[in-house]
């Protein structure tokens, strides 16, 4: 089992969504900011800046956002519907953002084919909190 | 002159909205997530846990919001508006949150009367770029 | 195959280090920094504050610096081995100093034994990339 | 007066250094961890990215680790001397490799002299904090 996973279940403020989504939201958040942080440093490494200078931005923004996300997501106690949802939604759409433009280089740069893979994870991952939090 | 005003005067791409007001957002969100971080940590040293979960936990929120939006507006190269919105919505929000929490405190925690100073600024900031980006 | 790994392959500037070793590393970083989030929750929620003050703090401070190490380990373009020895010299450390306050509550509390886990692999595998870069 | 000032003044716990030398380390981390932020950025926008590649590295980098040290020492319960060092130390020596590259670049590119600035203010205030605790 993940520690995501394990650090929820032996919360002692309950979950206040489904744990297996939680636990997947929380795990793509934390995977998407790595990809996004790793992918921003392979196109500094390509060299073409002109190309990829909005791939490299949204990358950046976007590994920003996830990480805000998924340590408010491992937080439990005195949850606050309001705080998830502006935060998921913020997140969801960074995803969508830095992924779309990851898909336009996955073809030629396989760093961004994977990122984008993370980014639509993740962007599913936020929906999915959103959907059981009635939103 | 802020060292937050002269990095958007130095960038090669110009600030895609007023740089006063952005100035102004950038070192509210990075001051906000100094204040929320230590009013965290000063709530904790209260040793009234029951009374002040809420309070911290919105603070570690608060703060994680604020250094995710600081950086992302420290960014002025492909600029998008869309990003900066969800970004921008999310703070102001936070802020509020947080805000209205450390207010119910202030009275008798000058910690949370200075955090509540410092997130109801850098939620007005936010507004103010909000509004001169037409949104 | 994780996307740390999979990142770390597609990159165009080769590792500095063990692939296998840097994958661990970095996955170990971000586990660690969500864990140690978590565990400060869990210790918020538990209410005795006098006896988990330590804990919460330390929790914090590890992940902020698994955070940033995370992220920096993750960056393979112009690799500089004494900026990563600093930083994974910290990171070591703030992971032994965390994970063994978190074995001191281990017994009684499941999410200090699990974040005490998930220290212990950050640090040694911390340890073990200071090892192959010599260090 | 800063809110760094006030929140440390309005901790229930004492600080464990001198107050204006704690303060002072705690804006610089979090003005260089702005200024390094936008420095990459603005990096980005140049263009010529052979040149600034290390640059851009070293300053995302030195953002990270300036974020980690600056929420750090905003707290103030339960401060760990050893702890504290470590970070410090990682702070200090991750201000001067930036500091030292953007200084190379900073005849042609102002954005990169006003982050050498940042970084050797951080650097020396890291040191003061040091100094203080008696390392």
């Amino acid at each position: 089992m993940s520690y995501a996973r394990q650090m929820i279940e032996t919360n002692p403020s309950g979950p206040a969504v489904d744990v297996e989504v939680l636990a997947e939201c929380i795990e793509a958040c934390f995977d998407c900011a790595q990809a996004c942080s790793a992918c921003a440093d392979a196109c500094i490494g390509e060299g073409d800046i002109q190309m990829l200078a909005r791939c490299i931005r949204l990358d950046l923004d976007c590994a920003d956002v996830c990480d805000a996300t998924g340590k408010m997501l491992s937080r439990q106690t005195a949850f606050d519907m309001e705080m998830a949802r502006v935060a998921l939604t913020a997140c969801a759409q960074a995803c969508r953002l830095c992924g779309d433009e990851c898909e336009r280089h996955a073809e030629h740069m396989e760093h961004c084919r994977v990122c984008a893979e993370a980014c639509r994870r993740c962007e599913s991952a936020c929906d999915n909190v959103l959907s059981t939090m009635g939103v």
